[in-house]
């Protein structure tokens, strides 16, 4: 049974290791990306289990876990600072003292050497590593990864640092994963991201087929700020049942959601306007006061998007909104700088400044004050385009962080909405 | 001795409860959250598990977590979808039924009247609680907190959405924590960020005394891009003995670390370059091309920067960068657009324009794709003020993000230490 359990779907356990993340210095995001990973690869993700730079509990962690799963993880504690035990601790498990390996002191010499940068004695320390255990190249830094089997599962060690964790993870790991534990089944992931409903909205529209009484689908809704995601994973023995459910589940939510739905892959509110923007060939200038840099940095995050964004203003002061963006101070003084008639000047100037297809503004109040006539919460977005003028106001409860973001969402899904409807 | 560990520090552990956690599908940020806070409360937060929905699994971790320490916190499962499971956990860990509050249910219909939003039916179950349970109002949303006393040790469940944990965490809990646990230690905190310096070089330049062999002072070392985070943490039986601690430390630091040192008291560049505007009473405007927006973004998260941020352009093409700041085009077909003759001339238009004292550009490729003349990873970064002409170059490796985020934080650098030596 349980031989069989493992065949068909082995069990991964996460460890990421140090005080910072138990602590709360550092959010662990390692994690999140493993279980995206393993969970592609075929892996049943069941626990994370941060742990301090302790090395009895991180033993009693890794022992436990052992017990549990077939694949157990950790990031961390592989650097050359007094803090960094994972290797020692790696050393008791494995009962197998730490040993030199020429190889990777090279590999750390080349990689200061390339870098320009002088080369410590501690670096030294990082060429030692468990006798007996599997060492992955770190082509992204100087920790290299550490393998170590046990009972035929595999407890495997990763660098801490995002970066190169990731990089290594996919240079090195995945192929090793599949050796070692192969793929006997095919699972296909949806991430459907919704916006403008709530979570029981969404539950509500897609009404009693879901979530779907099938063993092989497993259902869940997330919210976040300004957004739902319904995650459903498809197990299945070949590629054309996942590929059918996979159609199946994507057409019932499309026609569930309409234009709620803002994709079934994962892609964000930014990525699917860009899409939208390269397949018109138009192009997009913004105009923000409150989000203050936001809402470009949110467009520009996307690889290619200089196909697309022309680029935009941050007018953070009234007398600024005046000399950038032209904006009449009679407007500015009469209405505010808080109101829909800014709101769509700012559009309007932008547009014509950046000579771009479309241009969105967002002008409102974050907090933590309240600024000029307008309550904290109160945005104002305006949408300007060849045969288009549009404001719209919303309001939004929450912290400044939450505001500016919920703002610049808005704003995303009004434009998004304006291309689809066109 | 059990007993005198417990009243000296409390032991907690925090439990992300969601698929959406252990799937990957979501960060976990609040545990995060929690460890600070508790960390400050006295609290010794020993382990985060994340674990998925699944009851059995929930009550084992929660079981286990409860035999390890005197708090247990979880996040998540309190809403009002068939994922959410929390309650029926805890009703089965209690051996108490879910009983109906009307006191809750009246509480849930003026939320969702105050924002004008229909009730649903499925709202009823979340006026259900564990009998006997303790319930904390949640005053920034639907989910209240459940506290569950077992055998002198507290359970306690809170929503996932972070906004309204970290809402009712602060208005409820940490009264609710003082009461139950008291507070018979002080700890304080130091968070040194530093700049310009690896994990490593920070560690020999404190030397040998660091870190010290004194089993009231933890200590850490942290790397993330473009920043080292040394954490101490000082326990004291009084505030006279932590203060001189902190002082102490914090003077070690200055004199070791010199201007590489961004502030003790974890404020990131953005904050500290915000303070000292204010203190000058002077303004900044900023130019961006490959940051696409991400330095206006993080000078604007601080609250009331709108007092020294008079705000930016983002030129994310040449004829923008002609057409906007009046960059010759000349220049631009010369040299290229990532050149220090470009950024110099983005710092020095934007001055003018926003009539700012101080300018910042910034322009290089961010890749994926190489750009013009200038490999990936290449940024040059321009400040102009009143006495001030400098442009830098930099050599950045990694992902796109990482590369925007590295030159973000080294124009903040080189702006901060700039304000410090003028």
């Amino acid at each position: 049974m349980a031989r069989s359990r493992k065949v068909l779907s082995p069990r991964a356990i996460l460890v990421p290791i140090g005080s910072e993340v138990v602590s709360g210095n550092v959010v662990d995001t390692n994690s999140a990306f493993l279980s995206r990973e393993l969970t592609q690869l075929g892996f049943e993700v069941i626990q994370h289990v941060a742990v301090k730079d302790d090395a009895v509990m991180i033993i009693r962690v890794l022992e436990d876990a052992l017990g549990k799963a077939d694949l157990i993880i950790t990031t961390g504690g592989l650097g050359p600072t007094f803090d960094d035990i994972t290797k020692d601790v790696l050393s008791r498990i494995s009962g197998q003292p730490l040993v030199f390996s020429p190889t990777q002191l090279k590999h750390i010499q080349d990689y200061f050497r390339k870098r320009k940068r002088k080369i410590h004695k501690s670096a030294r320390y990082q060429a030692y590593f468990p006798r007996k255990s599997r060492i992955f190249d770190n082509r992204f830094g100087v920790a290299a990864g550490i393998g170590i089997e046990k009972e035929g599962k595999w407890l495997i060690a990763l660098p801490g640092v995002p970066y190169e964790m990731e990089g290594l993870f996919k240079t090195e790991i995945v192929s090793f994963l599949a050796s070692q534990f192969g793929k006997t089944k095919i699972v296909s992931v949806m991430n459907a991201k919704i916006t403008g409903m709530s979570e029981v909205d969404v539950v509500k529209k897609l009404g009693t087929r879901f979530p779907p009484a099938d063993n092989n689908i497993q259902c869940g809704i997330y919210p976040s700020p300004g957004e739902v995601t319904v995650r459903m994973t498809f197990e299945a023995n070949n590629h054309k049942k996942a590929a059918s459910l996979l159609k199946f589940w994507g057409n019932a939510l499309c026609s569930s959601l309409g234009a709620h739905l803002i994709s079934l892959s994962g892609e964000s509110l930014e990525e699917v306007v860009g899409k939208l923007l390269v397949k018109r060939r138009q192009t997009l200038a913004v105009a923000e006061s409150m989000t203050g840099g936001l809402m470009a940095k949110r467009l520009t995050d996307i690889p290619g998007s200089s196909r697309y964004v022309k680029g935009g203003t941050v007018v953070y002061c009234d007398p600024i909104k005046a000399a950038i963006l032209g904006i009449d101070k009679r407007t500015l003084h009469r209405y505010s700088a808080v109101s829909p008639q800014t709101a769509w000047l700012m559009a309007k100037s932008v547009r014509e400044k950046f000579r771009s297809d479309w241009a969105i503004s967002i002008t409102g109040n974050a907090g933590p004050g309240s600024q000029g006539r307008q309550p904290v919460g109160i945005v104002f977005v305006g949408l300007a385009g060849e045969n288009t003028k549009v404001v719209r106001k919303y309001y939004f409860v929450g912290t400044r962080e939450r505001i500016r973001w919920l703002a610049s969402q808005s704003a995303l899904d009004m434009f998004r909405r304006a291309l689809l409807n066109e």
